[in-house]
């Protein structure tokens, strides 16, 4: 006899066995039925705010544990979660997401339903998300269902980008085979697509054995291929130079003696940039070109030294193979490689390493400054953290972080919505959570999600910290206040008043939010004060939210693209183009 | 000579002519110089913490005063904007969407830029937009740029609609000729697009001298249509008994004695119902027949007896007219009527008013109940008060309030996008301010906004309040603690986890938000202490930002579809269909 679930319950328990532990979103009354079926499927509801949250927090899940989830409700719910899937879909943030959708005939008679145009049509929400998801499935036919959420779910997980799944609310009971959940996704075997593979693959290994110069630049698009641990591997095995992008950054082992920290194009110190320059092979792993990512553009490695890796094709110059994955081809050359080969060519280069600062360097009574606040805050980060540094000038200051193992980082890439990294915040920092119970983390215990975040952004969706003092999550939110938007005004109008935000009394914030009346705050105007803040262990090694506010000037910012627009500007005192890192 | 101004300068003061004195909005790195020209172009720039409460402010702004604009950035502005155009679009708010975009080159030579989908594809936003819009225009040609700004400008307040512009950052300062400023936006004179307007007109004063038993519903349409003030007229030049519905309540003056409130379908009182079954004819003004706003189409007339007026056609039962605009027949039809002609068929029938309770019917040590919260809230709203009731119990108790002359009332319609009503507030205040300053506001001085708000729903966007905090305006927000989603828990899930919301301390958000730290708020658990903060002159008198606090039952509803729902679960006490007012 065939045994049975309903079409809810196999669509949660299947993202449960692909690593979801948590769903998040908000209700709706289209989603609420499915939702009955959240919990009893073993994962947690986490519960957002608002959708366009709820969406940046999965977002956040999924670039930590490799799959997140959402759940919206029909029209006003997945429009406002829409810029998030958006942003998850450029920045390759594997989610899905579900919208609980009317009754299939609601569709069928057109009817005049509320959270529709009031015009009957009702395939436009659909039509939208198309632009912004690389798969999308209306459930319609439960004999098709499961086949469907399992199509999705897959080129979800190929693509490491967002789909979208309508489920309609007089389908969430239907009874579907239980069977089918034992059905693996996916193949075992990845075949090759490329006849050309092993020639294409002698070819890279020739060029690597007789590389003279040779560095590799790791980019953010590891991650999503699936092959950080080969670029780990591949960077130990050859000892050559390298350098990350910022989407990079945090991606694989930074203490290795080999790491040298984000390769800043034209913003780099000269004598790196000469090295990179004279590279005679430059091995680029998962290449990310956006402007933000590239300083510009500056740091995009000349195409006839690079061989790059992206996961459908290799790219040797002028040679260029389609089909073969990255994750392919590596495989196969960290097997193939022997380092015996390589060139030897005397000592390993004089080339800079990322720094830290200490306190002993500064002044305790001098306000804080950018200059070295970043490398001071360095010192904060333990082995197991994640750090985001929200869009502004947060995010170039993680970028000169020294990083210890184990640690994760986010920055601003492409997208660049600021709003989104305290979400993302609470995502990732529930994702920690979950690996770190399955005690599949490291050994660590008591890793902190450290949030790093203007006060313009702050602003955006100030209210997520709400659910993560509900659940308890382990965040330390450092805030910094510049009195707008800082980052903005390096690029135009830095005595713009628009640039201004409304001054909150933010430190007041985990009150308002439902915090315990004693949840720890405090604020830093000076290097003195920073000090007792990092060394408290409140800090350092309690549980739940804290909230740090710095006093930073409006008109300092990291050294690099934004200070150097700043100056810019300074200097001619009027516009430069607008836009950002010309 | 010809003299020239920036094309920015031009659109803004079109925008400027066209009554709009406020632009929302947020800076992102694509629309910092085109806001170098709005305070020079004599309008207000708001600046909002959020692009979505910008949209959803510019709305409520565009509701008062007839337009409402906001400028957003490329990419990630514009699509966290893009569920309040939505909204805009089916509740028929004419908001003009100006979005900056990158300059024309980055287009052109498909730049990998930030906030684009890193795949040199620039225009898929503009698709997105395509849904939400009913007009849609890119800059790019300065020759043709001015009439581009006039022709989507023209749409909006055609259609009463949204509409979308971009405007490129490289486009901003390229001069265009003044003079077309002087060239009005629209021709004077209506013309009549349909040959048959005075055959119908004649039919329908024919049915209006014959009827027995006619009664007037007055929909929210007639807002768009612009012809309030024609319903208002054919409202007291027949004495025939009117009610409204929902969207159309608040738009004539109510004090009228033939005005009898919302007609709610099978809610209504029996012999309202018989009464309206009953009746001969039934002039329908603006209908919006979606399922929130008909009380799940059971308040929709019967049509062979109904003759209904769109801002496109008229229907006279089986008899339709395209093309015969409400504004242009109803002109004609209050000039043509002959009130002596009307059948005069004995004393005016014996039909229930709207009634506020006071508080000498309540017992003071009484916790509050919806059943009569709305009559005795209704004691506290005057003249020239703008009222909004948010999506949940709030948005149906604001239906049961008999409202002075002049007050306007947002309640939910159709697009029921939580989180709406308080960046509305704070755009209707500030529409309210402009219109009080011009001395255009019926002579009343310190108007109020009044805003009813649940728990949930205050948390989507309650950053808002810093800018209603910042511009000083006088808004009193009361908020329903029910501790969740009450509405949702009416439809299904009455003790599920996920209706509820995380607790905050809601009455430090005034301080939190940045006001004045003696900013009034309370909180109110008995009709006593109700009592006292109804009639506390800083509540009633007071300026700027008041809070209140009001606990209410969780299980607790206004009388109608939601309790009935809840009613019928309790019921059951399992699930019922999840979709809305079934």
């Amino acid at each position: 006899m065939t045994s049975t679930i309903p079409l809810a319950e196999y669509l949660f328990r299947r993202l449960g066995q692909l690593g979801v532990g948590s769903i998040h979103g908000v209700p709706g009354d289209y989603n609420l039925t499915l939702l009955d079926y959240v919990e009893p499927s073993g994962l947690l509801w986490v519960g957002n705010a608002n959708e366009l949250n709820a969406a940046y927090a999965a977002d956040g899940y999924s670039r930590i544990k490799g799959l997140g989830a959402l759940v919206t409700t029909f029209g006003v719910g997945e429009l406002s979660a829409i810029n998030a899937i958006a942003g998850a879909y450029t920045e390759r943030a594997p989610v899905v997401h579900i919208v609980g959708i009317p009754a299939r005939e609601s569709h069928d008679s057109r009817l005049l339903i509320h959270h529709t145009f009031n015009d009957g049509e009702y395939k436009r929400f659909a039509q939208m998300h198309a632009h912004v998801t690389v798969a999308q499935t209306r459930l319609w036919d439960p004999r098709t269902s499961p086949q469907q959420i399992d199509d999705v779910l897959r080129q979800c997980l190929r693509h490491s980008r967002p789909v979208y799944l309508e489920f309609p609310v007089d389908l969430v009971s239907a009874p579907v085979d239980e069977k089918r959940l034992e059905l693996p996704l996916e193949g075992v075997h990845e075949i090759s697509l490329n006849p050309e593979l092993d020639n294409v693959l002698a070819k890279i290994l020739s060029k690597i054995y007789n590389a003279k110069q040779p560095i590799i630049l790791v980019d953010g698009e590891i991650r999503p291929m699936g092959v950080v641990d080969i670029a780990q591997k591949l960077v130990e095995a050859t000892n050559w130079p390298t350098w990350a992008s910022a989407f990079g950054k945090g991606l694989l082992d930074e203490t290795v003696p080999n790491f040298h920290g984000i390769y800043q194009g034209r913003f780099d110190n000269p004598e790196v940039q000469t090295f990179v320059k004279e590279a005679d092979l430059i091995l680029c792993l998962g290449p990310h070109f956006s402007s933000t990512n590239t300083f510009a553009y500056t740091s995009i490695p000349r195409a006839e030294v690079t061989i790059s890796f992206t996961d459908t094709q290799v790219d040797l110059g002028n040679d260029l193979y389609r089909d073969i994955p990255a994750k392919q081809i590596l495989t196969r050359l960290i097997e193939d490689l022997d380092a015996s080969k390589l060139q030897s060519v005397g000592p390993y280069p004089n080339l800079p390493h990322e720094y830290k600062v200490s306190f002993s360097e500064v002044a305790s009574d001098q306000p804080l400054s950018q200059d070295k606040l970043w490398r001071i805050l360095a010192n904060f980060v333990r082995p197991g953290d994640i750090v985001l540094g929200e869009t502004g000038t947060a995010g170039y200051g993680v970028r000169e972080m020294p990083l210890p193992k184990h640690t994760r980082l986010f920055t601003p890439v492409t997208w660049l919505s600021i709003g989104y990294m305290l979400p993302g915040a609470q995502g990732a920092a529930l994702a920690q959570r979950e690996l770190s119970e399955s005690s599949n983390y490291f050994g660590i215990e008591n890793a902190r999600t450290i949030l790093f975040i203007g006060d313009g952004s702050f602003q955006m969706t100030a209210q997520e910290l709400a659910t993560i003092i509900h659940h308890n999550l382990n965040v330390v939110v450092v805030l910094l206040n510049n009195d707008g938007y800082t980052i903005e005004r390096c690029i135009h109008g830095r005595n713009q008043k628009y640039n201004g935000v409304t001054p909150w009394r933010y430190l007041e914030a985990p009150s308002f939010f439902g915090a315990p009346k004693d949840a720890y705050t405090s604020r830093a105007t000076t290097w003195g004060e920073l000090n007792e803040i990092m060394n408290d262990d409140r800090v350092k090694d309690g549980k739940g939210l804290r909230m740090i506010e710095l006093m930073v000037d409006r008109e300092d910012a990291p050294k690099g693209p934004l200070l150097h627009l700043l100056e810019v500007q300074k200097a001619r005192d009027k516009g430069v183009s607008a836009v950002n890192g010309k």
